[in-house]
């Protein structure tokens, strides 16, 4: 397990350090790790309540993403099993449920052979959709035994974590522990660097242009790019200038009037005029970006191309996805998965989303869907669009239900639901809220306030709700789904407390900069981090500041992403950009960029023969083992040094109860 | 010519700072600019000196420049003659001549109506080529008269400069005046963004993406991305596994043959195995970066693929680059000036050379054509190819004169020069010389030894051979040739100083940070410099560190290039790649991006009518008169605050030295 020895066994005759030189490097560090933990923490007592509380945070995460069906690495689990005296074993595990992709010549929509109906009956209850058998079980309150998670015993764990976080001697012992983990890449990079290569270049047919690659966040409104979305506004305007697109006030607008009326020609359009791009206007100003999504100022504009339930059924919108997805399937190796809205004003926004979705054949083999929930309950309940928060939550949630009970009757929401695989919450992360989550927080049905509620608060009641579905869709052999928030882009550090127990993957993360103890508990924890320096660079953070390098080097499970190519890029190929840039600035290696690709495959919501194919037979493995070099071109001595020095960082942890535990019994 | 009413001309109703604040600015701008001149210097009179020297340096590139038809800015010029109460006058004003674009339906390799043999007689004479009107006045020595620098006057101005940039108060009033620039910029900005912005949004058509760029300086046999190569070898591998492609040690082989001898499958080549890209470990490794050039590391594979004198006549090279010149037409607004290379080992060079382009139709006209040659005489000189440095200077430059004075015996030479539009002088510059320039330094007929001559030696004697040869091809109507070295990437500073009067234009131009005077001359004789900070990323300089944003900022005429997509660039689009990640990282506005590609076209090889139509009609004039915003995208106010700009430090200098001569005579 020492790795003085594995960086030995990588160290081939490429090395450049001279044989002798490198044992001695193996023997200093052999003699640094069995000294007491690597550690020089005031006390011993110190670092074994640290690794006490962290290995309990780990057990807490463990928890919630089972019954969520998330996924939880095998590494971590086994160690867990391993600090009880218990045995890990494959059939314990739990892991998503994604629909394969259709068969050549299979219908994605198809509508035939639905599952009958379960006349199960549904009730929201502290804003969670509770199932019941039928109306009978429904009036004695007997629901289905599915997981109803409650809000004091989610604050309460919340709690202990954050509690962790602040604790001094925990964060000296994440702190020094990312500092060697950082130290140790280095010198992994020294030793290493020259036969990692000479392996990818011995790979036969695969290079970092043929590796599968993730666009793991990327919003469905912004997912094209400025030029693009100029070329067609203007195609449009050549075309159809005499359609009826749009409707207001009762009266009916051409395209040709509704330029007249913004008194521009769409030929003189140009992409300084449409102005969604995102300039030195927007760092730290979310507001002026959002207002970005508007071309030319104009929310006629947005309304008639970048919008799904309009005049012209969202046809514009839909026919600029399918160009963007045309070139995902022409590059063959990049994938998606845009964000739909579904905002919860009302139950029929699923029916208007998956109508659109099929009427408008939006499925492609190169992306998945996942759904975004802007958490903007406050203007909705000032305009008195919902009376509470549980009746926002009933319209996310309650279609769902329905449609996964009695497909035969929400056959469209039934037919989109098998090409979704994610939820996603967002908003400015970095807006106050004046509300504070505690376990004596309004029930959702009591909130009725005009405040928005906290972040976590949301965090949860979609995380409930997303649960009880799972375990329902689950019972009844269908595709589960995976809870992806935006979080740590800005705002309070909670935030990243919260994901770390309700989410399977996160966007962003940036915030982890600010806390060891969560930064480590997440690389513990191999927490999918879907990044976006290029975003970041432009609204919250200067890309020589962002984290994602060192991250990497730590050996945080990251992947690249886009986030809004229509503000943010400039060529055709946006993630071909965003990893050009990282990679140029950087200097990552050719198995860095790889290994980001893999991490995205990984985070994805791709299904498991879909990531058998791109990452090999076995990617359920850790380690060398699941990592098919042919299909990842990662090289097989990153596999190794990543898995090893997991697996010995969890090995302190571990051996640090397990000796308290000896001195408990002996004492 | 206060700048103070100039920012409050510009500063509109956009601007940040409410209109009484303006006028605030105005007026410590105004009396700070009221001063003697800004500046705190310990003596008036080193003042003085420091703008005497400056404009003697002035005075020096514009005859230098004058002579081989460089270009020289009008407004700089207007101020030198004023310096000396004269009036500049557009009819004294010298201008390249570059051939137009072919029109529609023109043969660009049309060998009919040569011109006639003069019939002139040519001698090299210490390293120049002397034109002499017949063999009678060859022998008495008289040659005709055009402009034959000699080495001495050369040497002495060149000490001129150098010991200018070494002295202590010039060094002072560069330095000041440069930080002066960099604050004026910086309240331009604040001032008038928005404004800039406006009135870019108010232009029709027009955007960043139809503006015209030239990637100034790229390499033609780097000229394809590392994706775009293998892709093409492993389509001639398909289709032509059987044809002979190489013939060595008198042995012919076939592509088949060639890779089962290099012990590969193209079909398993990835750009991993090709190992073409740079990486970390070119970084201060310009031998191993050369090695690049190398696919998999093999000559043979190189001399196969990106040569142009091989036993298939360079095809493939010829194909290749073709691809390139699609899609750069395809763009229609990129345009490219590759690098050829003419080596001196042996005056067919040229002939073959030419042959090539005519036969595998190369022109396209989003390429102009520029001559690189390398400086290895040393290794030349080893292998005893040449037996001094002359003989190398005339198999580079005598041909050029043969098939000027007679095109119809050197037709292809005659042809290919039309579309030839400058020279560049090309290797590492970081590797020292032995050797001192100085006017005692050998004539290169006496350049017998084996040590390579110093870098100045190189371009003097390449700028003598140019101009002669530019005004000889003047006098017959021809067009004429720039001198575009490599200058300023490594290596010693004196590089900067020989490029300042030789040069139209250079590349790289890195080390103008390390000297406030050459800086502040680049600036104020407004040189070109086409700079490739991806380039400098991988080889001499990080990207953050790179001056290219300072540069521009103070109003130096940078340009953005890619120099070899084939080792830096990731995405399809290289030169959009380099403006895309330059805007993202320095948040350059629209407005900045846009002036670099303005830069880009003026620092071209581009002809007088092309300019004109991308520019606007009136380019040649400086200032907003000579920008039309509809073309170019770059604000009229920022056009006006370069010139107004330029004029006040320029005022500076003429009014210190007439404030002397008034001086002198009233005492």
């Amino acid at each position: 397990m020492s790795i003085g020895v594995c960086l030995v066994a990588h160290g081939t005759d490429e090395a450049l350090i001279p044989e002798n030189k490198l044992h001695l490097f193996a023997h200093i560090f052999m003699a640094f790790e069995n000294k007491p933990f690597g550690l020089n923490l005031d006390k011993f007592e110190d670092y074994e309540q640290a690794a006490k509380t962290l290995l309990t945070a780990l057990f807490i995460r463990e928890k919630y993403s089972r019954l969520a069906y998330h996924r939880f690495p095998r590494t971590t689990a086994k160690f867990l099993r391993s600090a009880n005296n218990e045995i890990w074993s494959e059939e314990e595990e739990v892991l998503p449920d994604m629909c394969p992709a259709p068969r050549e010549g299979e219908d994605p929509y198809s509508m035939e052979d639905l599952p009958q109906n379960l006349n199960y009956s549904l009730k929201m209850k502290d804003g969670i959709i509770y199932v019941y058998d039928n109306e009978d079980t429904l009036k004695q309150d007997q629901p289905r035994s599915l997981p109803y998670p409650d809000l004091e015993t989610f604050a309460i764990e919340m709690s202990h974590v954050l509690a962790m976080i602040a604790d001094g001697p925990t964060k000296t012992y994440c702190h020094r522990r990312l500092n060697f983990l950082m130290s140790k890449f280095h010198l992994h990079e020294m030793l290493n660097e020259m036969a990692e290569l000479k392996e990818l270049k011995s790979v036969p047919h695969r290079d970092f242009y043929n590796v599968r690659k993730v666009d793991t966040h990327i919003h469905a409104a912004a997912c094209m790019n400025q030029k693009h979305l100029l070329k067609f506004i203007k195609d449009t305007y050549k075309t159809e200038a005499d359609r009826v697109v749009l409707e207001k006030g009762g009266k009916k607008f051409t395209l040709k009037q509704v330029f007249e009326d913004l008194k521009m020609d769409p030929y003189d359009l140009t992409v300084d005029s449409l102005d969604v791009h995102a300039g030195r206007q927007t760092f730290h100003r979310f507001d002026k970006f959002n207002s970005k999504y508007n071309p030319v100022g104009a929310s006629e504009l947005r309304e008639i191309y970048i919008k799904s339930d309009n005049y012209i059924n969202g046809e514009y919108f839909a026919r600029l996805i399918k160009e963007v997805a045309h070139d995902l399937e022409e590059s063959k190796y990049q994938h998606a998965e845009p964000r739909l809205s579904i905002y919860g004003r009302a139950p029929e926004e699923w029916d208007s989303l998956s109508k659109w979705f099929i009427k408008q054949k939006l499925y492609s083999p190169n992306m998945r869907w996942i759904i975004q929930v802007p958490r903007i309950y406050d203007i909705f309940r000032l305009k008195k669009i919902v009376p509470n928060f549980a009746k926002m939550l009933e319209n996310i949630f309650l279609p769902l239900f329905q449609a996964t009970v009695n497909p035969q009757k929400h056959k469209e929401t039934y037919v989109f639901l098998k090409h979704v695989t994610g939820f996603d919450s967002v908003d400015d992360e970095s807006k106050h809220s004046d509300q504070i989550f505690t376990y004596k927080s309004p029930k959702p049905e009591e909130w009725t306030m005009e405040e928005n509620p906290p972040y976590t608060y949301y965090l949860f009641h979609m995380y409930a709700n997303i649960i009880v579905l799972n375990n329902l869709r689950k019972e009844r052999g269908l595709n589960t789904f995976q809870f992806r928030p935006h979080c740590g882009e800005a705002g309070s550090i909670t935030h990243l407390v919260s994901a770390f127990l309700t989410a399977d993957n996160i966007s962003h993360g940036l915030n982890l900069k600010k806390s060891p103890v969560l930064q480590y508990l997440y690389y513990l924890a191999q927490v999918p981090i879907a990044m976006s320096p290029l975003s970041n660079n432009s609204l919250f953070l200067e890309y020589s500041k962002n984290p994602l390098r060192e991250f990497l080097q730590k050996g945080l499970c990251v992947s690249l992403s886009t986030d809004d190519p229509l503000q943010f890029h400039y060529t055709k190929e946006a993630l071909m950009e965003e990893y050009a840039i990282a990679a140029q600035l950087w200097k990552l290696s050719t198995c860095d960029v790889c290994e980001i690709a893999r991490n995205s495959v990984l985070q994805s919501g791709l299904s498991h023969q879909e990531k058998k194919h791109f990452l090999g037979e076995n990617y359920l493995q850790d380690g060398p083992e699941g990592n098919d070099i042919r299909r990842t071109n990662v090289a097989q001595i990153r596999m190794a040094y990543r898995h090893e020095t997991l697996c010995n960082e969890l090995s302190f942890l571990v051996d640090a109860v397990k000796s308290e535990a000896v001195a408990e019994k002996a004492s």
